[in-house]
């Protein structure tokens, strides 16, 4: 069944007609429309698609002809006049603050706090897949390209915009999220973007990057040429965390068991007072989606379903540890989607 | 006087204590923080700074101790406690629909419809022109060794992915925006990001692309080999249309003044109808920030307001025609901030 009729379907079913989607990504799900503004207004009978005049061409290449497509110049009046004639309209929570305090004063505005949209979009479709497998091979491809012409003594900034131009020669329209390439101390930094840091030889070096391809990955490996035993064995055990994490993910358990079993395996070893994020993430068209593998999420994970496991230690001013591997959970188990990137640590 | 001093003015003036703020480029701009997650609150005696785990490190590096800062586990609980002891607090529109519903049942939140960081973040401080010269000198340099090695034959994405690479290298953290490299018939679609199309020799190519270094560039420049007279004379008079508006930008016009003139200057050449989009924005943090040079924009422009100047044409399924340049106001007109690169199209 097309997505489209899939979520009308469950609008129908749930009464939540009419129902105004503002999400991009949710509107490139529903509609294939790639531009950047475009809203999407879907009730009973029709399924309309609003944009402005820089897309009039590219959504009439984009859409098929389930949609009746509107040109307009102000988003805010065509709106408004648009819901007017309703008493109620559901939206999402992503709809921005500025339109909803202009809609609100023509119609009663519900929110979908179980947001049906968000709930398709987690288990993802064999097309999904297949682009989302595409992601994960133009990544690891860029790795093992880059992998060839890294050098201690550059800066995190040049490895990473070498990264990123490998993956978009292979074929991204961008990277997933800014790459992370955090060296040595700055490894102690979760969210340490590329810096002007120079990499030195003995650093541990954090790679957590990802091809934007429509779909995305996100991938992490390290490099270490050192010889530490304490990084060297921290290595170890998040590797085998990963694992021990990819053992129990299957349809039927919760997101929170996952993460729970895995900081619990980190304390055998008094590492979990070092891990301070959660331990995965859903992924498709956004980076981050929902459900997530945390401490609260009660989700019961299905097949489809695509999640990151990447935990990590971080040592303040001393150094950080994270590898992440991606997986598709499948009737019995789950297939890891980064495995073409057989290695999770590197020496160059 | 430091920015959150401003502000704090600003808002004691206006009576708009508590504040919370909730935009990130908002958040930077007042604190410098550069992380990805953050809350700012504003009262007469304080300044408090919401952050979580992952950036402990990170925001006690980057503020100063005008701030006091929080480290919590859960965003909407900890704000919630805190605004909890206030009858009405005033946010911005860029709050989140979700926590803007979670907290309204605590408090009454106003929102600044005036929004006076926007209003304060328009005019640009010398720090923030010496950030945005930089992001200009990066990407000219960028396009300059690019235009070194660029070919035809092959695809727009190759061209963007070494032009974004250039970028990188010479210190850009991103692309300001996704490169448009739009050859030929697809210069038509004025959002044409670069795709897998072979860039032919008689392409006339719009390249419209920038650095971000925290404070962002934006350029468009065009390459054409063929002799066309219509393409060169549609050449010429966008390059016209920039100048003029160059000429007329100075304190105390108004925005939509300045796109008026030059609509009326292209409709001298049956053109109006073919540019279907404002002239211009004002950037700094953001690519797109206020005010803008539409046709209902009627700010007054002031001295060191910085904005894009970008007439284009664009002719369904045959080509398009763009050049940007960006200038910074003065007190008796302005100076041009993209001139490092002198020519608006070339031969390659």
């Amino acid at each position: 069944m097309k997505r489209l009729d899939k979520l009308k379907h469950i609008l129908e079913k749930s009464g939540k007609f009419p129902y105004l989607i503002t999400d991009m990504s949710d509107i490139f799900y529903i509609s294939n429309f790639t531009g950047s503004t475009a809203y999407i207004f879907l009730t009973e009978k029709d399924n309309i698609f609003v944009t402005d005049g820089r897309y009039e061409v590219q959504s009439r290449e984009e859409l098929d002809d389930s949609w009746s497509i509107k040109i307009v110049s102000s988003y805010p009046d065509f709106l408004s006049d648009m819901i007017k004639k309703y008493k109620r309209v559901f939206v999402t929570e992503s709809m921005g603050l500025g339109l909803y305090n202009h809609l609100i004063k023509d119609v009663e505005l519900l929110i979908d706090q179980k947001n049906e949209i968000s709930l398709l979009r987690a288990i993802k479709d064999e097309e999904e897949i297949k682009h989302i497998r595409k992601a994960y091979k133009i990544a690891s491809l860029a790795l093992e390209n880059s992998l060839k012409v890294f050098k201690f003594g550059e800066t995190e900034r040049c490895w990473a915009a070498y990264l990123e131009y490998q993956m978009k020669v292979n074929g991204a329209n961008r990277e997933s999220f800014d790459t992370i390439i955090a060296s040595g101390y700055r490894g102690a930094l979760p969210h340490g973007v590329a810096s002007d840091k120079i990499i030195e030889p003995e650093n541990p070096v954090i790679i957590d990057y990802g091809a934007d391809c429509r779909y995305v990955s996100d991938i992490t490996r390290m490099i270490y040429n050192g010889k530490e035993r304490e990084i060297l064995d921290n290595l170890e055990i998040i590797s085998d965390t990963v694992d021990l994490a990819i053992q129990h993910i299957k349809p039927g358990i919760k997101c929170h068991e996952i993460y729970d079993l895995s900081k619990k395996y980190l304390a055998r070893y008094g590492l979990d007072v070092y891990f301070n994020h959660g331990l995965g993430h859903s992924l498709g068209i956004d980076v981050h989606e929902k459900p997530v593998l945390n401490a609260k999420d009660n989700t019961i994970i299905e097949e489809n379903m695509i999640f990151t496991i990447e935990p990590g230690v971080y040592f303040p001013d001393k150094y950080g540890i994270r590898i992440e591997e991606t997986v598709l959970v499948k009737k019995n188990g789950c297939e890891i989607l980064s495995s073409m990137l057989k290695d999770r640590y590197f020496k160059i």
